[in-house]
C-alpha cells in the first residue's frame, strides 16, 4: 500500500512544479513510509524525487529503521557530533543533484533546523511551499482508513461514557481529565493521543482553547469536555458539553441553538458542496438565534492522521468536499466570563451526503 | 517569577548581539509565560525585545490567554482568514521597528510556517540561531524546578513498579506500554506524557528507539523499558532493563556492564568538569568490557521541560557542568537481532558532585 502512495506522490511531482519534496518526522512522512521518527534535536529528512530512490537522512541509532521501509531507499547516516551533520546533508542532497532546484516543503511541520541542514547544501534551490501537493496526499480516505477512524471514534465514546457516572460537584477539570485519559488507554486507544483532552466548566469554557485547570465543578456550570482517541495511528476529535446540576436558561438556550448549528452543518455535507456552505449553514443557526458574534471560530476542520489538517470548513473556503473527506463539524457559543458550549462531531463525504462517525447523544445532559 | 525570567532574557539581549527573540508554542514560551499555547495550524508568536514591552500575535480565538500573561504585553489577533495573517504580523512586527535588526530564532522550535510570516514583513531582518541565548534561560534549574523534576521521577518509578508484578511472558510489548501510561497518570503524571513509553523486548531492545510492537515476550529476551512522567510541566526520563525468565550469559554480562557504566557515569558528574568527561567515564567501562562498538549513542542529555534539551554528555561536548544543571545519564549496549540493554537515571548537579533523583534498583531482574 506504502509503494502506491509513494508512487502517487513521485507521480505528482512529474509536472515539473517540483523536483523534490523533503519531509521531516510528521503525519506525512508516517503516511508513506508506515514508520514513526521522533521529532527532536536530531533532524531526519526524507528527500523525494520523481525519477530516483527517496532518499533519507538520519542518525546511526535510528539505522534499524532503515530496513522496515516499505520501499527501497537510498540512505545517508550520522553519528552523535552535530558538526558532522552539515557534511552527511551535503552528500545526500549531492547524490540526488538538488542544488538550484525546486524543493517543496510543508511549512506546518518543517522546522528551522532541518530547512538549514538543507539550505546549506542547496543554497541556490528555491523552497516553494508544498503544502497544498501533500495534503492531496491523505485528503481522501480509503475505506481501511475510515474503518480505524470509525475505531477511534468508538473508543472516545465509550470511555467518556464510562467518566460520566463518576462526575460529581466538586471535582476539579483536571481530575476529570485524568479519568477520561485512563479510560481512553483502558478502552483502546493507543497512548499517543491526538491531544490533551480539553476539560472545561463554567467561566473556562468560554474558552474554547482551555487547559483543564484545579477549579471544581459546581452547579449551574456548563462543562465542555473535547476529547479523542488514537488508534493505528488515526485520530477522533470530538466535543460534547453537559450540564452541571441545575443550569439557566441562557445555557440552556445556547446549547439547543449548537445542537441544531451542529446538525444544520452536517446536514449540509456532501459531494460537490463548498466548505464555506457547511460552515454557512452552521453559522447562518447561531446568528439567526443571535448569538453569531459569539460564535468565534471556524465551523471545523479536516482529521485523520491531524488533528487539524485539510479540509477546512471557514467562510472563505471554496474548496468542494468529495467522497472520503472527513473533517470536524463543531459549532460552539461563548460567553466570555460566564459559560460555553461546543458540539463536535467527525463526519465522512459519502457517494449521497456525509456520515457521522459519532452518534453519542447531543442533548444536553445532566452530570454531577 | 516570570517577571524575573523575562528581565533575565530582555537582559540577555541588551549587548546588541540580537535586536529581538521570537519563540513560537513551545518550552520556551511556557517557561517565560506559564501559559499553554498549541502547535497548530494557526501561527502563534511571541517578540521579546530588550526595551519595549513584548508583542503577541495569536488567533482572536485564543485572546483569553492574554491576560493570564504575568507580564505586560501588547497584542495582535487575527481572525480564522489566513489570507488576513500577514497583514496583522505586518502591524505587529512594524509597531517594534525589527525590520532590518537582528532577530533571534530557535531552529529548533520554530517551523517554516512561523518563520515565513515574520520574514514576510521583516525581509531585510538577519535571523541568527538564538538558541545558546534561549537555552542559557533554561540551563540552571532552581530549587522550585529540581523539586518538580523529583516528584517526575517518583510518578514514573512508582508506576513502573506497579506495573512489574503484572508482567508475564505471552504479554506484547503495546500491552505492557498501555498499563504503565495507565499506572503513570493513576500516580500522578499530567496527561501530556513527555514522551510515549518505549517497551521493547528480545531483537526490539537492540533497537534504542524502538516503539513497543506486538510480539510477545518471551523467555530469554531483556526487556527495555523507557519511561517518564510530567509534573507541573516537569519531566522524567529513566530507563530500566529486565530478564524475562532465564537470559543468557551474554545479556547478564551486558546488563551488568552498562551498570556499571551507568554508576561511572554518574560519579563522574560535579561542577566544573565538562560534559565530554561524564561521557567519558560511562564509555570507558563499556569499551574496556570490549563492547564499545555496541554503545551507539551519547551518555546522555539534559532535560527539565523537554525531553532533551541542554546539556548534552558527548564526548565533544566541552561545556563545563554547574550547579543546577539536570540531565540523564544512560548508557546501553544494543546487539543487532538478539538483545539489547540501557540504563538511565536523571542527575541534578550539586556543590560537591551530582545527585540521582532517580533510585530505583539498576540490578537485573527477571520478570515474567
Amino acid at each position: 500500500m506504502t509503494q502506491q502512495r509513494l508512487d502517487k506522490l513521485t507521480a505528482s511531482l512529474t509536472g515539473g512544479q517540483l523536483d523534490a519534496v523533503i519531509l521531516n518526522p510528521g503525519p506525512t512522512l508516517k503516511y508513506l513510509s508506515g514508520i514513526d521518527f521522533h521529532l527532536m534535536e536530531r533532524p531526519v529528512v526524507l528527500f523525494v524525487t520523481p525519477n530516483q530512490e527517496p532518499v533519507l537522512v538520519l542518525p546511526e541509532l535510528e539505522l534499524l529503521k532503515v530496513d522496515l521501509f516499505p520501499f527501497k531507499i537510498k540512505h545517508f547516516a550520522y553519528g552523535e557530533n552535530p558538526d558532522s551533520w552539515n557534511d552527511v546533508f551535503k552528500k545526500a542532497i549531492q547524490s540526488l543533484g538538488l542544488d538550484g532546484k525546486k524543493i517543496g516543503v510543508e511549512p506546518r511541520q518543517l522546522r528551522l533546523m532541518e530547512f538549514s541542514y538543507v539550505k546549506a547544501s542547496a543554497p541556490e534551490a528555491d523552497y516553494p511551499d508544498a503544502s497544498d501537493v501533500l495534503a492531496q496526499l491523505r485528503l481522501r480516505k480509503d475505506e481501511a482508513e475510515v474503518k480505524k477512524m470509525r475505531k477511534a471514534v468508538t473508543i472516545a465514546q465509550s470511555a467518556l461514557e464510562a467518566v460520566i457516572p463518576q462526575i460529581k460537584i466538586g471535582m476539579t477539570e483536571k481530575e476529570i481529565a485524568g479519568e477520561l485519559v485512563i479510560q481512553l488507554l483502558k478502552h483502546g486507544s493507543e497512548s499517543e493521543m491526538p491531544f490533551a483532552p480539553i476539560v472545561s466548566a463554567g467561566p473556562n469554557s468560554a474558552n474554547p482553547h482551555a487547559s483543564p485547570s484545579d477549579r471544581k465543578i459546581q452547579s449551574g456550570d456548563l462543562l465542555v469536555v473535547d476529547w479523542g482517541a488514537t488508534y493505528e495511528g488515526y485520530i477522533s476529535d470530538l466535543t460534547r458539553t453537559f450540564a452541571v446540576g441545575e443550569v439557566d436558561d441562557e445555557a440552556k438556550k445556547i446549547c439547543e441553538l449548537v445542537m441544531q448549528a451542529n446538525e444544520a452543518g452536517r446536514k449540509a455535507a456532501k459531494p460537490n458542496v463548498t466548505c464555506a456552505s457547511v460552515d454557512k449553514a452552521a453559522r447562518d443557526v447561531i446568528e439567526k438565534g443571535g448569538y453569531g458574534k459569539y460564535f468565534t471560530h471556524r465551523t471545523g476542520h479536516g482529521i485523520g492522521m491531524e488533528g487539524h489538517e485539510a479540509p477546512y470548513m471557514r467562510g472563505d473556503n471554496m474548496m468542494l468536499l468529495d467522497v472520503g473527506m472527513t473533517f470536524t463539524v463543531e459549532p460552539g457559543i461563548y460567553l466570555a466570563g460566564r459559560n460555553g458550549v461546543r458540539i463536535e462531531d467527525n463526519m465522512v463525504v459519502t457517494e449521497n451526503g456525509a456520515e457521522s462517525l459519532s452518534d453519542m447523544p447531543r442533548e444536553l445532559r445532566v452530570v454531577g
